[in-house]
């Protein structure tokens, strides 16, 4: 593949990493009729891989049925033997810049000329990351947000504009929703919104406001439910009235500052870790993480299918 | 009515202002069946009102199309003939203290002694407002989220355990999902987490990380679309894995921190302000505020059908 070609279905892609990220994308991959090679260094953690990928395959299924019969998996615990046909790389190692610096250093040497390198990475960023590289221009970070094959966000930053586009089209033909950084930035932007809004939702914890189970009432029941239809810059543009944004922010700017200024800072100290564990305790009545993640998925699908086409 | 009882199909509530807010609480009680007095001062304000209510209520009858036939709506410029045979007053005026306490003074010399007060502020809190009333425990603050016929949230608080009760089986009657705090803040809590996440969606903006655009898609195809389904704290404990938010928060509790340290603290200055207002124009690619907020309400309504008894 020349570099600036999308991958097409029966093209091979390699995924670093066999933990929830990378299990995830390598459904995704299969449903969209790409074959997967992944790579685990743990043989330990195989037996867990396709049990996996089958669950989330079923779950893109409810998703989107019309899509291909799915490609094909093998596992390998060698870097070299993933990367060798892959026309596109989706690395998924733990959060540590040497092993990935090393990861990368070795697709350099054994994949072929034209597979991109696409970094799932969370916390770190583009310029620590491909410092090492022979051609750095040749790694994107491209994050996902958990969990990849049924969430639509991919947040993408890279130096090279022509690149970013191919990556981008080849994100949205597995029929997810490319973004773009400007310029790079630790968590992104979705972790940079969910940090604070959760550090204002610990704070009112800490502080006795409300309790952890009303205070995901009222994101799930308000502004969850909201912003899963307009942003946030979009809902305060439709809250000013007939004079949008510009009228909110010549009327209620210095309110909204002064709201800043009164919101909390809290330290995840030992008494507040034991406030929101008791809390989200009370929340689960009794169901485990497993049954709470199953009913998550089965909602999000639910509201994707209703939402699909239907946003402003 | 008695104290204590919960208001009941056919009975009269009146609404005190004909804004958003009060037109919407007005279609969503007559849906259910109540007789709604609407009380607007200004009769320049009356001819919208009958439409705005129309279309709120061909709004709820698609969530909701088993309702009662709507109850009877008529308007008034006075107060005391708006409550004088209400069983629930339900107030939005404007944001200020000495005006509503005006109303309050009013309706309790007017209304029947067992019809509670909810006031809708946004911004104000029960302690200021109820300082100078006879029985102060008679308001609570009944916060709804915009537009309140199809958003199910409602943020109460007050001093009065037995009337918060009361007033909980009320909202739920009408389909709402009422939240408590457990004592009062400025913004209650949704608007507290609404401002703690578009501090950082605008000093990315500010810093140039990404555009306006980009940022209401990371957040409606990422954060939003989970938080729509579980909250914030729920979905750290989703993302614990087997171990839950202790896990997390002995694990990622010290990064988190960092993160916490390295969010924006932007002013609303001239240049942001030009920033947001020109990426928000950028976003709505020419539509205008009605075109926006009706495609809005109709992907809310297509998610509410969706995610209704879906939720964990």
């Amino acid at each position: 593949m020349a570099t600036g070609d999308i991958p097409q279905g029966g093209d091979t892609i390699a995924v670093i990493g066999g933990g929830l990220i990378g299990t995830s994308w390598s459904a995704l991959f299969m449903a969209h009729g790409y074959d997967v090679v992944l790579q685990e260094p743990a043989k330990a953690a195989w037996p867990a891989v396709p049990e996996r990928i089958a669950t989330a395959l079923r779950q893109i299924a409810e998703l989107a049925p019309d899509l291909p019969a799915a490609g094909q998996l093998r596992l390998t615990t060698s870097l070299e033997d993933a990367v060798e046909k892959a026309v596109w790389v989706q690395e998924n190692a733990p959060e540590n810049v040497p092993l990935k610096r090393a990861i990368y250093a070795a697709v350099e040497a054994a994949a072929p000329a034209g597979a991109m390198i696409a970094s799932s990475t969370s916390s770190l960023v583009w310029s620590e990351l491909s410092a090492a590289m022979g051609d750095p221009a040749r790694l994107i970070t491209a994050h996902p947000f958990n969990p990849p094959h049924l969430m639509p966000l991919v947040e993408l930053f890279g130096p090279d504009p022509d690149r970013l586009e191919t990556a981008a089209a080849f994100y949205r033909g597995l029929g997810r929703t490319p973004v773009f950084l400007q310029r790079e930035a630790v968590g992104h932007i979705a972790n940079r919104l969910s940090s604070a809004l959760w550090r204002e939702a610990v704070s009112m914890v800490a502080e006795g406001i409300a309790s952890v189970e009303n205070i995901d009432a009222a994101l799930v029941h308000g502004p969850g439910l909201r912003w899963s239809v307009v942003g946030a810059h979009m809902a305060y543009h439709l809250g000013g009235g007939s004079g949008g944004i510009g009228h909110y922010l010549s009327h209620l700017g210095p309110s909204q500052e002064r709201r800043w200024q009164d919101l909390g800072n809290p330290a995840l100290d030992r008494a507040t870790q034991d406030k929101l564990i008791s809390g989200v305790g009370a929340e689960a009545r009794g169901r485990g993480i497993d049954e709470l993640e199953a009913a998550r998925d089965r909602a999000l699908i639910a509201a994707q299918l209703a939402l699909s086409g239907q946003r402003p």
